[in-house]
């Protein structure tokens, strides 16, 4: 397999493992397991990323849930072209404001000059509102509710691997409706669908709301957001979903027929998540020893790793068939065999965040039994994983109970951790203070102005006006005027 | 659904129908279907295709099936850069001068000029050779098989919806080895791969075998084919497996360190296939009454239509319940629910190619069946299909076998067709009346002047060497030199 020899080299190379704590220097960690743990490098193009087999697989698992939901809500996957024409992404005036600045444009193919410049999609509102448009005709054709999986490029000034890339991959959904409330039923469904995905399947718990004026998508009427909570404190948004009235429908001339005859705009909606997602699993669940994976995205959710079997070879034997059990059972079991020692190999699959780890020698051979260590969550008093002598008798059924309950271990730790790190705060000296390593919940008037003096003073912006937070008035913590929204607003430094 | 909604907007357009047959009119009539049966159409920028979704659910079903036997045999996915800097793409001399004219380079940038202009992948050896050179130190670190799903962009003079796009979506597989042998096994066993999806998943069966010279792969050493006839004779190249020699190790510098402590140059190999098979599939089965979709890929492989629906609501629950069961057993099964007559539907699910369309009306409920009409393949003596009655308690047991006789029914009239139209030739005038209509089988002298010679004259070209051929040599029926590559070559007009 080629994650295992690869990793074989690194070894070889003698920098196996990462080399800061995340409390020492954030940054450097995270970079150190994206390269580590091999996940992704550097494309030879600007801000571009090679996403390696390890991660992609995580994208994968990921793709899977979501595509699931989106086909249970009705959704229809379609491909649209990755080139637009100039003319298209201007037609929206609030969408090339947004947009100008990060595009990428073809201005030549099959050797000779375009007679117009296309872009590469940034986001294909302009081109699915272009399709819409020819495809809606009567009330009867709504709502119309479309999906992409794609890839997208936006120029990058500070490209960072997952967070911020040139290129990365998506999906967008596009959707068409009779009217308002339709359309922002849609939109908020889908934030629903967002958060269900976070919590159930990357154990992120996130906080769902909606974006100040400022935060908006170019071209929405609103935007909504889940915000998940980064173990430095600062705020990754995770997925957006946006109600984008009628402006595009208005771009694209996308009507229909109604009812009553008559020619009515649509409504319409988009929404998305990226490969950002695993830069969130990294750094929600990571910690000193490399990436903590959830046992629903991991890649292997158990490895084996045989003891001794270079001398015992009936101990690889008994793991193959451990391993075809639990695959039978439907959970991602491995079993390594390299040619490399047990510690190596320990170190390795904690490096690269694998939930169980799975010991097997000829003494745990004659026993019956097999030896299981945990990612996380379950050590002695050192800070050593306890190991657990399971009969293999009963190993499915304790692997299978035990993965639930380390889902549920790091999304109870997540929340913990976020929780400890959210404070109200009503007073500038406070916010401050907390905005440093965590998220501050205030009042205030929701002026721009407001905004840009507290991101100049603090890095913090605002992340959302949270849907489950309670009605609440007072005076803005920074002005004194009268605080907008009509309840608290989440501000954090973020990603 | 957005599906049913915009054929019944054609429906109201007037010009739902195929408008010609296949025998007529086969480049309308292909065109006819992909317009009509709502598989995709015309991007703005030249070339490109918009895919729609009940088309670009069969590819989501090709995909699932190809994935799992990539995975099957070691493979595992990645995703490299969409841009590829100028400069790899010349690194390989045959490479670049295959691949020059059918280039798309983005020349900005986040509004500035890029140092170096980048193309957009027209196929990733390159950027991956590159990557393989860093991640390939020794013997051990092989095989690396990787695959990536992903889309590529190659200028078209001649754009045809699925056949030939600026802008396609594929897969390619990239590997490294340590010798020949191995690479050569692996260009091998994933041409197996093809020919088992196409013959298991697409019903259709492919002739397998090496290209000459002529047509090889820019850069490859070796290029191996699979080639399905189509129903007007004409041959679809539908998936290649290249063996790449050193070719590509040298360009890039794919090296690795020997048992012996030796620095060798891996061998490498690519392979891939597109949404072209969709083509394949609309050419290889369909006929004048639309689309006919082989069960395995189909996107429903059944349609309830529930008739007199609006006078007793209770045959709509009851194709409910029994389209339940279907999928409860694997089978997807749709309820056409739309606001139409059954007629209306009755044609549309037939231009769309749904294998089996069951209707149930109130008489049907009250003698406990439902009415099973087949697309293909089970009609009377005046060509319309013959409806069977079948118990609703048999429905899944009768369905689950009809949807595999079907296939195999389908397979079987591919095949019979080609061997119809496939044939032995041995002078130049029965080869110029066989490759009208077909294809021909001949002893040649391989040399380039001669297929220029033949294919000026009949625009046929050599398909492919057959591996399952048996040795043959004697006279090339138009030089009368001796023949080439030991056993006779097929010879085909392609898309």
């Amino acid at each position: 397999m080629s994650i295992e020899s690869a990793s074989h080299s690194n070894d070889r190379a003698g920098n196996l493992g990462v080399t800061v704590t995340p409390e020492d220097d954030f940054a450097q960690w995270y970079q150190d397991i994206v390269q580590k743990a091999q996940l992704a490098e550097n494309g030879p193009v600007r801000g571009t990323m090679v996403v390696r087999p390890y991660a992609w697989r995580i994208w994968e698992l990921m793709q899977g849930f979501l595509d699931e939901m989106f086909k249970e809500t009705g959704h229809e996957n379609a491909y649209f072209p990755l080139l637009i024409p100039q003319s298209y992404i201007t037609r929206e005036a609030d969408h090339i404001e947004g947009f100008a600045p990060e595009l990428w444009t073809v201005t030549q193919g099959g050797g000779k000059d375009l007679e117009e410049p296309a872009v590469i999609r940034p986001t294909s509102e302009t081109v699915i509102g272009e399709m819409m448009s020819k495809w809606i005709q009567t009330h009867r054709d709504l709502p119309l509710l479309l999906n992409q999986w794609a890839n997208v490029m936006r120029w990058e000034r500070r490209p960072r691997l997952f967070l911020r890339t040139s290129e990365f991959n998506w999906q967008e959904g596009h959707t068409a409706h009779v009217d308002k409330a339709d359309a922002m039923e849609e939109t908020l469904r889908m934030l629903d669908v967002y958060e269900t995905f976070a919590v159930r399947d990357m154990a992120v718990p996130v906080v769902k709301g909606e974006k100040t004026p400022s935060e908006r998508f170019p071209g929405a009427e609103n935007t909504y957001t889940i915000e998940g909570m980064m173990r430095d404190g600062k705020a990754l948004q995770s997925g957006t979903s946006h109600y984008l009235g009628t402006k595009f429908a208005e771009a694209f001339d996308i009507t229909y027929q109604s009812r009553e005859n008559q020619r009515e705009l649509c409504h319409t909606t988009s929404w998305g998540v990226s490969t950002r997602l695993i830069g969130a699993v990294i750094m929600a669940h990571g910690d000193a020893k490399g990436l903590v994976l959830p046992p629903r995205i991991a890649s292997h959710q158990v490895v084996f790793v045989p003891v001794m079997a270079h001398k015992a070879p009936e101990v690889a034997d008994e793991a193959d068939r451990l391993a075809k059990e639990l695959k039978a059972a439907g959970v991602r079991a491995h079993v390594d065999h390299r040619d490399q020692k047990p510690g190596f190999k320990f170190n390795d699959w904690e490096l690269k965040g694998v939930p169980l780890r799975i010991e097997i020698g000829p003494r745990d051979l004659e026993a019956g039994v097999v030896t299981i260590a945990q990612r996380l969550g379950h050590d002695d008093e050192q800070g050593n994983p306890i190991k657990d002598a399971v009969p293999t008798g009963e190993l499915v059924a304790h692997v299978t109970d035990r993965l639930v309950a380390y889902h549920d271990f790091l999304l109870q730790r997540a929340l913990d951790f976020r929780e400890a790190n959210t404070k109200q705060v009503d007073n500038w000296d406070d916010f401050v203070a907390q905005v440093k390593t965590g998220w501050a919940s205030v009042l205030y008037d929701g002026t721009e102005e407001t905004e840009q003096k507290i991101k100049e003073a603090t890095s913090a912006t605002p992340r959302c006006i949270p849907s489950d937070f309670p009605a609440e008035d007072g005076a803005c913590f920074v002005t004194g005027a009268p605080s907008a929204f009509g309840k608290r607003v989440i501000f954090g430094r973020s990603y």
